[in-house]
């Protein structure tokens, strides 16, 4: 279904440059799961690696934003964006990392409102404020 | 540069409709700047109306997520749709809410990533894996 | 500002392919007016020529849908696209031919509404019901 | 495949405030049929209420545009912002209110017109004529 | 699960306007298979008949850009419009046309470039430098 | 205009994690200029840092895709997205590398198709052929 090959386990194995990625997410999450995107993107070795170290950098490193609110505001990027996949996985990974039923459903009560208003604004072509002016 | 008028502060005096939603941003906003979003809506007073109830429903009432956080999550989406009114106010508005600089760009920095994996899943057409199905 | 000059009517009056388009544009719209759009296309006359003779297909001959609604699905998708020139155009197009403001903001509504669910529904992955099938 | 539970009849009878919405979808609706959106929804109960008295106040409203037309809008919204969900049920919609297989293939010429053409002048960043400005 | 019925070879040779295009797509590809796309187009004959010109007026003639370089600009396109059917079938034509598994993950990380950067500028609402404006 | 604030030289000089970039960004480049974009991602050194390597290994590194061509893409890809900014300077980029009119031409009309054909998939929710499966 995919455009490119899934890397099977048995696969990465032979070739160093994936494994290397493949045990370091493993190492990352404490998790022996390899999710999909990952054995989609091992297919060029140099863009899978590149790809897990921008994204250790952003998500799995200590920072001024919680670990779980990143994950929703993953989810609500890439519910703009309508990447059926990634909304999967982040929900998966918000859940996992707290997200209740209520912030669930606020997060998409959020989404959707932003995303009625970015309409009309764009229908209004409304001029910005001065007051919003850096 | 609007595709409607922006209504001023005395038009709004004259359509008791209007003055009803401007008074109740203004007291639930505790200030009296009434923004270009609102003076364009007003044009329809009962869109006008639906539209700030929905928004005080999901922005201005106690819930299960910070509301800076909220705000951060709507510069999300507006990023993502490319809606830059909302990008200026709603940034605006979280920084109002104490966002700080670092917060500002970390949340930068996983809108961007979240672009980047959502357009590199779409381009490869990943399966979504049977452990993110609820 | 654009990326390409915009083509003025000395300049297209020198270029058989440019004008014969040109004057074909204003004797369909019985109007003198060339808007920005083809002035800046022209830098291309096939180009020009293609793109005017599909929106003259589809927007200027006589069809099921109403010449006012037309312009109305054109304004929709051209908010969703957040084409800004787009909006300006198709707004004033629908309103010449006859849009009055309850219409607008009855549109407005509509796109604002069918956002709110397209993004509520990607973010929950909702399965398509059979009765929806063809 | 959802990232939230779809609710059945028989839980939705469990929780009044979920019931009181089927109800009144069904009423309103004149029919038995509740679609996988309101289930998906009904995991909260508020957020459910809210986007179905949104929803009807909109679509389910007498007003100044056709209730086939305002299907059509919804798909050519939908279909901009990739709601394969949305594309499915709103076009079951326009043509549970007449839309013929003449007018459906009209509403996808003006659609992907638009999408053309908001492509084209983006890449031009065509500026906008005062002619259009309000 | 298409929203219109797909279109097979005995209807086809029923209507001769459609006859006429599935004919011209065999010749002009020499090849006998055509995909859905155009199966599904030929509902309405002229819609099917308009669309498949435009697009071997603009793949399938001779130009100022490599065939196989045309595919992988679609690709990053329906990328971006997060369309499937589109990724998949321009993905399939640009590897018929030589694209090679380096190539294809090199326009993937310019993909994912693109969109890492745009949703930056946005978020940042960057001002054209007067460099680049023509 | 922007939501942070752009860096002069005189700033940069004192901040020497900015410094550094800017100074790679000039050799690289071999040219003076900094453009806007990393002017507003210098108010965070880190982000700064890790956007411009990413955006080096991509575009400034000899791989199998023409450094021209690379610049097409990433147009495309900026257009789909609506992101004004990265339309003028991708573009501004594409001729500097010897992109000509005609070819300029040729990507916009690629763009435009894929723009339009992409929005009648998803209109018709076109299921994909087996033959494009991997």
């Amino acid at each position: 279904m995919a455009t490119v090959k899934l890397m099977t386990d048995a696969e990465a194995e032979a070739i160093p440059a994936v494994k290397a990625v493949f045990d370091d997410i493993r190492a990352t999450r404490k998790s022996d799961f390899i999710n999909n995107f990952w054995r989609a993107l091992a297919f060029d070795p140099a863009l899978l690696k590149r790809t897990w170290e921008g994204l250790k950098a952003v998500m799995a490193t200590p920072g001024t934003i919680d670990p779980m609110v990143r994950e929703m505001i993953y989810v609500a990027v890439s519910t703009a964006n309508a990447c059926q996949y990634c909304v999967h996985s982040h929900t998966a990974q918000a859940k996992a990392r707290g997200m209740t039923e209520a912030q669930h459903a606020e997060l998409l009560a959020i989404v959707a409102l932003a995303a009625q208003t970015n309409h009309l604004v764009t229908a209004m072509q409304v001029p910005v404020d001065p007051e919003f002016q850096v």
